[in-house]
């Protein structure tokens, strides 16, 4: 197996450990030498690309570049400043570059379905999510037994009624400048536009429908009143705007007459789960991009 | 093995062609004792039960039964008449009985886009779709060769800015006492709720996208727009309430990024073609009943 | 919802309390009388039907039948009694029948991956399958504490190298006339066919492929050697010939070129889990019937 | 849209028009530096990178690059020439440079079952397939007629018993040096190792199984023997050994105790035409890289 691919796996190869592995995520308005460009730097500081993946779409060129240098041989901050200096602010790039030996530091809120919340922690403990969880935060007790048994971190911040921005309050202490993702596995509370502004990382969330069809409350009843023959799950980026962010992924399973709304859900359960996953793990390996509305997956 | 199952594994045994076969498809009230009275009544004529299924819901009993009589021993006519006064009408229930060997007369309408028709038509060549296909009819004259081809009529409905009323008259006297089924094969006329009721005959569409969403018109550039991962297509019995008809049957197909709208186009047509096949044998074979919004698929 | 689909998901509504469920899976010579009989047995007992479906393949006819009595009218005992001796002995039925209250027990063994064996124990828990776990048996130690979480007794049987033998009969001593199922949930020993007669009871397995792509060990690398597009998973019933029993269900999920054998096992693992998970629940059910190396699963 | 994505889909939009766009598909043993190499001769023949996607595995570096020029600005064959000069011969690659507007010309060969041979007529005519069909061989004279309403000349090459090399020779005298790219439509006569050797261009099949299950003779009637719940359908290119060559494309159904072998055989027919068409599509955009036993899809 190559390098990249032990890298992928988040699985460490003696090859791989001589190396260090960055990853770049960038967009900007197509022009030509993009790739040319980082090319030559990536060859300047004697990096090997391991993978690469672009996209051009609506005049917006987006590029995946996974690359390595010797063990040692560049500093992160060195590195990431000579490219802002020579790549990233001639081209007036987005971009992000990532030493990958870094975890993403995530935090987790949920509310009291724990199916999400468990299988992210149960993935995590057997090394599917390269990322380091470090606190689940619920507006209920029940959960705390489940999670104090992975090791993380579990912080009740209740939702009063009428109390709602006090309560965001205290979550933004919790979060801002400790996390680098949210995700809401099942949380069952509105975040306000306010509150994404200031929290200022990405969210991801799990809706229980196949978006936009059943956006809202109760998918699955609606699902089973409307007759669909197939029900689905959406992994989304949260914006201000309920249930409208952009989506990373959906998955689907085949219903039918026989199943009821309980059916419906046991058998939803198992593709918010994983969905939420995939969407995740594309997310800490930087595999997503936002373009507008819509996401771009190097998957 | 039973003449049905050997008809329907297309294994014929000299057995099989000695047999009359009959389909009963009813929905009423539940209560005890159903399944007893039908069974009973198929005994009686001295018939043996093919295949069987139930399903209740909402205090509805739903049953499609499918048994055989030796060759010419009791005529449909007097079988029908019979289920009418000892079990149909007493246990006031919803039937219908019909002889298998008679297939449903069936009419498609297209409008320009061909591949539904073609696959229907392609289909039902390789004897894949049990029913008389006896005539096509469209709002444009483009298709009349390649209908040709397959032997079947093809009759040219213009249907003129406001005399919308005119084509549906024209189109009632085309199809009314004629044929058992309307489908609509990407017809892009919306058919007036008169004319549904007075057309007396279940009439199925193919519709572009997953419902409900993406409902009404473009649904794979507003799919595109909304960035969804998944498109799909719907087979519905058409109801005055646009692309709201009971849910027959959906089928999907993954989509990505790289996906333009013509694409997904290309990609929703193996989808749409698949889905509607799939919905009108399903309708052909007795197998959909209606339930409410809903319906019930013995498939 | 109806009674029938309030004791499907296991949920008893405010109806359904007052009734008894009892649940016929039969097979047997196809011939004339066969639904008329059971149906007369049913009506007889002054039970309704709930659900009820069949299938007739070479000659056998299948059916599975669920019907309610008012609570305590008939006790099972009796009611078992007077089927066999009314119906199931004169029509030389194999039957099985059983009250629903009355939940199967199982044993589950598994060796170190945990994977399904978590799963399962978890959607107990969730009461997504109606059962009884009563023991976990396994020839490692590892997974002792896991198990105790979910209040489940853990034997650890090891298997030593040369003394199989000695291990099947621990084995046989723990489950013989205690349990009604054994699922291998990942249990990487061959159980001789000794074994497989004495124990007298069903035995599910889960395959890490495709079956019968890849039988025997190593499946993923030799999936990925192979290049195959689709990798899957199979629930069968043991037999004494290795991953060739009955196959109850199969999974599949898409890889690509990109996929390492690490990503394909972890991949896998997600189908295995489900794919065990709906095995298990429709043999809980009642719904697979053994048809020679085939199975009827009324699903 | 952009022009890569006009192009993708072989629809020019007018920005494209002023573009010849290339795509060069390289794979050669991994090393530092073969993405800048590649990009910087890109840019100095003035071409911008459309879609740049690849691929390392084994040792091995696979990529896939489209881009474009002015109109007219850089010829291609001095653009092929200075590619293997500068870049392909100095890093010792594997290399395949092509105008996109020149599309391949393509053979199909079918037998009696006609399904997969008209979807890709089909698809061709509605412009879904970037290629040149330019003929039809079978061993059969019954298509003749279908084929010739697409226009496409059709020949009629018999294999009588024995004489197997004779109508190679004849297969080889129509093929060699006109086509690009041979396509086995369900084609049941089995191409010989010197007739592999001698055609000197890929060959691609569809199989009706799910390879490595039921490679050979009668795949759905092995499939249903198995009582397997899923059928598949495997786009392969050809080699000596029987359905081992490496796997383009592959997909699937799901079959249930009630299909017969008729029925899986129609639901295996929607299956092979539609892996069969994603099979030739990605090769036709030059999207597939044989890696030994497998194969590099860049989709």
């Amino acid at each position: 197996m190559s390098a990249a691919a032990a890298v992928r796996t988040g699985q460490s190869s003696s090859a791989s450990e001589q190396l260090d592995v960055f990853r770049l995520l960038i967009d900007l308005e197509d022009r030509p030498g993009i790739v040319g460009a980082v090319a030559d730097f990536v060859r300047d500081v004697g990096a090997n690309i391991l993978e690469l993946d672009s996209h051009a779409d609506d005049g917006v060129f987006y590029m995946r570049v996974q690359f390595a240098t010797p063990r040692g041989s560049v500093p992160f901050a060195r590195l990431a400043e000579d490219f802002r200096r020579q790549v990233g602010g001639p081209l007036e790039m987005c971009w992000e570059l990532r030493d990958v030996s870094k975890p993403k530091r995530v935090c987790l809120l949920v509310s009291r379905y724990d199916h999400c919340l468990l299988d992210l922690l149960t993935r995590w403990r057997a090394n599917e999510l390269p990322c380091d969880i470090g606190l689940v935060v619920s507006n209920h007790p029940d959960l705390a037994e489940e999670v104090a048994r992975f090791g993380v971190e579990y912080r009740h911040l209740p939702v009063r009624k009428g109390h709602k921005q006090e309560a965001e309050e205290a979550l933004l202490r919790e979060v801002v400048g400790k996390y680098d993702l949210l995700v809401l596995a099942r949380y069952m509370q509105i975040l306000s536009g306010d509150f994404l502004q200031r929290v200022g990382i990405p969210t991801i969330n799990i809706h229980h429908s196949f978006l936009p069809a059943f956006a809202g409350a109760d998918p699955y009843a609606r699902a089973r009143e409307r007759g669909v023959k197939i029900i689905g799950a959406t992994a989304h980026y949260v914006t201000e705007e309920l249930d409208a962010g952009p989506i990373i992924e959906q998955g689907i399973e085949r219903v039918s007459h026989r199943n009821s709304v309980d059916e419906m859900t046991r058998i939803g359960r198992d593709v918010e789960r994983t969905v939420l996953a995939r969407a995740v793990r594309w997310h800490l390996d930087d595999r997503v991009a936002v373009h507008g509305t819509r996401t771009v997956v190097f998957a």
